[in-house]
């Protein structure tokens, strides 16, 4: 028993030793490396993800851990022990589904799959994705074969981002929400306030951007000695390790607040990645989250639920205009505030609006679990996209670039992957529900940058537990429910109709 | 033989993305990573230089080499693949000298010695570092008695950054170096011009030291999309892959000078990287520099023959003043070439002028090798570095921070590698004597800005051979002898004698 846990144990420790260098491989691509380093790079991330994958589903792995697992061991365990082996078991049964030749033509298919996705966005034209789409939507059902979660097929692939999640859960959930996001926005699109709605025009230099995006990390409390933060085309966070957290964002807009909910966005992952359980679950599978959707609950938590609040730019505003006072000169909080949140309904996910956002993810969301569950085929893709979008946002794309072409999820094969934005959104106003009933001077702090006490409150109900438990256990156990789309259409609803005086 | 050659090859190519991987972790530790993850990154670097030396000393591969290396095999082998068995051979059976646990030893000593080497010189403090140093040189001896090269000990360590250099030919050429160095700074230190120098006054920005160092890569030749340029405490390169080079430099410093002659230099060390032989030899053993020394020459060559030489200041001195026409309103090109040449014997190798540098690696050499070779004792060592700046250099250390304490190589283990220095900058004026009598209108070409037949012609004589012929044969090849350090003597007195009336 002692040397199958010093096994197990040290395992874990080279897994996640690896699992920083992969990591620090896919950071740099984004970031720093030179153009036509890509090629060696791929070669670097798929040697070591090979090695890792080798490592995980190993027999000797295996072997310590069904000998761990056997009843009258397992009863011997002391509960931290209990818990790293139930977990790593259930992650190994998984892993060992899938053969190390299939990861191999999956990330075979999906390499030469994202130049072409990137091709047919530049060029407009879908029929140069699709033949690889017709592949990856093939392999994704062969992964949904191996891994055999009961119920349809895209059950299996939504459990990888969201353990325990189901089509059916999220079908309920989900039709709900479009209904109410779609009544919402057609009784904020025919207010007085929608109609004479202005384009915002207050330009911010990079430098101006970046000092901004400094000064709100710091207030936020994010530890300057253990995370940094660069600048990539898409934003995002990922750890190299315990103390070795990088996040981005991108000045390339002249627009302030895409910088800024960028950074704070990702602050939230970050914050959450800087959380994780140290002490005795420091480089076991348990010191990660259960669940991207629970990852997102926490960067959407600091994103919508402070960054586009009213206590917030309360606070920050008067910092925030000091920048450039003379754009800023007659414009007063009340009408900035309405600007941060102006609902405005746009083809491009990224540059979704509050309100709008969760429409975009419900859109696909249909389409590729229907996809996976043949109810329809590759080459009806951009039709249905258009219809979608029109019957949702009452807006048509006039072309597949600005349609089914603009994200690079499936031409990775990360189908499953976009419901995990909304659940997040959602478990995000759950989640602020709460902290205001158990703080409710919650919004006095933030209208005066008080930031520690929300992050402290974070960590004891979310970070801390790591996968201790699932994401759906994390947040019952917290709110009382589970993933609940009542709480934000109701949040959603008070802010909106308030600010568009419905 | 077919199966034999495709298994060396596939392995050289895994050993050559594991450093390319190894690269990138050292890369980033020097110049974006935030503080606190030093220690899970020495994990990670421990761990791919394990399963690096794993790969480099498997039974498997020696087993392929043994059998391609017999004599009626290797008859048969295409040229190209000649060379590879030859060198790959030749690079086993010394790495297999040295057992897996020595080198995890010799790690673990040299992680505890470079801190304490920190806090020695922080705190001005031999005592800290010494009993450190004394294991360090214990494990040198036996890595000598591991590799065993003949003749003193410290052959063994010489061979590991210049094959087949001895202490013997080194002594040689040293002795003779360093009388002529002395003899020439006290000619110069005599002169009415060298004890009416004034220091430099000039303050750059970053911003403009940056910009400078961007015009000076950019007219160098160096490809944007293969290469890039950081900042990092002390200017490094290294690369990541073929098409992936990285190399640094430092604007701490006000003076201009500092970066640029930094950033020239590692420019050199990239170009070299960025021109190994690709088609045949990507990914083999060959596609490598056969020492340090050699890489030395090129880093060397363009600092001290090309960037520090009177035609490139002819072209460069206008550029470089319009960043900051004020401060040069009155200083004409004579003046500031003389500045940028001017000799003054300091303590600290890195900030040493042109003439004096050689000196500086000369007493290090002297010291380390009779060190290794049982001559003297570590706790001598202060003492012993003191007087011999003092007979060189006239001047003498008043803290051991400012002497015994100011370089990081021996806290690493680097023993013989400080001599590559000096090599590499004896190689250097060598293959500038060669290059101007091929191509006697190089200077005109110098002063305008053109510098691709010099890197054209560097690529031709040194770069393309990789790791085909050892350094010596290279230069031999080259420039008619091997190292010579008369060239390189005659170049100085001509230059300094001239620049300081002697």
């Amino acid at each position: 028993m002692k040397e199958a846990l010093e096994f197990i144990y040290k395992e874990q420790k080279e897994i996640s030793t690896l699992g920083g260098v992969a990591a620090l491989l896919g950071w740099d691509q984004m970031t720093y490396m030179p153009p036509m380093g890509a090629e060696e790079r791929s070669d670097q991330t798929a040697m070591i993800s090979r090695i890792t994958h080798e490592r995980i589903i190993s027999d000797q792995l295996w072997h310590h851990i069904e000998s761990l697992s056997k009843l009258e061991t397992f009863e011997k365990l002391a509960d931290k022990d209990k818990s790293v082996v139930a977990r790593l078991k259930k992650d190994l049964e998984k892993a060992r589904k899938v053969p190390p030749e299939f990861v191999e033509k999956m990330a075979k298919t999906t390499t030469l799959a994202y130049p072409a996705w990137q091709m047919a966005r530049e060029k407009n034209d879908f029929s140069i994705f699709s033949p690889h789409l017709e592949k990856i939507v093939g392999l994704e059902k062969e992964y949904c074969d191996l891994v055999n979660i009961p119920g349809p097929k895209y059950n299996s692939l939504l459990d990888d981002y969201e353990e325990g999640m189901t089509v059916d859960k999220l079908k309920t959930e989900f039709e709900y929400l479009k209904s109410q996001l779609v009544e919402t926005l057609q009784r904020i699109k025919s207010t007085e306030i929608y109609n004479k709605q202005e384009n915002f025009d207050k330009k911010f230099s990079i430098k101006m951007q970046r000092d901004i995006c400094d000064i709100i990390i710091d207030k936020i409390g994010l530890p300057k000695n253990r995370v940094r933060l660069d600048i990539s085309t898409h934003p995002f966070t990922t750890s190299m390790g315990y103390d070795d957290v990088r996040f981005t964002t991108n000045f390339d807009h002249e627009n302030p607040l895409f910088s800024l909910f960028s950074t704070v966005h990702e602050s939230g992952h970050a914050l959450y990645e800087l959380g994780m359980p140290k002490d005795e679950f420091k480089d076991t599978v348990i010191s990660d989250a259960p669940s991207l959707g629970l990852h997102e609950s926490q960067s959407r938590f600091w994103e919508n639920m402070i960054a586009r609040s009213k206590p917030f730019w309360n606070y920050f505003y008067p910092i925030f205009k000091e920048f450039s006072p003379t754009q800023f000169k007659d414009l007063d909080l009340e009408v900035w505030y309405r600007y941060v949140n102006q609902v405005r309904p746009s083809l491009i996910r990224v540059d979704a609006d509050e309100l709008t956002y969760c429409l975009h993810v419900i859109l696909r969301f249909e389409l590729e679990s229907a996809l996976i569950d043949d109810k329809i085929k590759v080459s009806e893709l951009p039709g249905l996209w258009n219809e979608k979008m029109n019957e949702m946002l009452g807006i048509k794309p006039t072309t597949d670039k600005e349609g089914v072409l603009q994200d690079m999820h499936w031409s990775g094969g990360d189908f499953g992957y976009f419901p995990t934005y909304a659940i997040g959104t959602v478990y995000a106003a759950q989640l602020f529900k709460k902290l205001s009933e158990d703080n409710p001077r919650v919004n006095e702090e933030i209208e005066k940058g008080e930031f520690g006490n929300i992050l402290t409150w974070l960590g004891e109900h979310v970070h801390k537990y790591g996968r201790l438990m699932d994401s759906d256990e994390i947040i019952k156990k917290c709110c009382g429910d589970g993933l609940n789309s009542k709480v934000y259409v109701s949040y959603l609803k008070d802010k909106y109709y308030n600010l568009y005086g419905v």
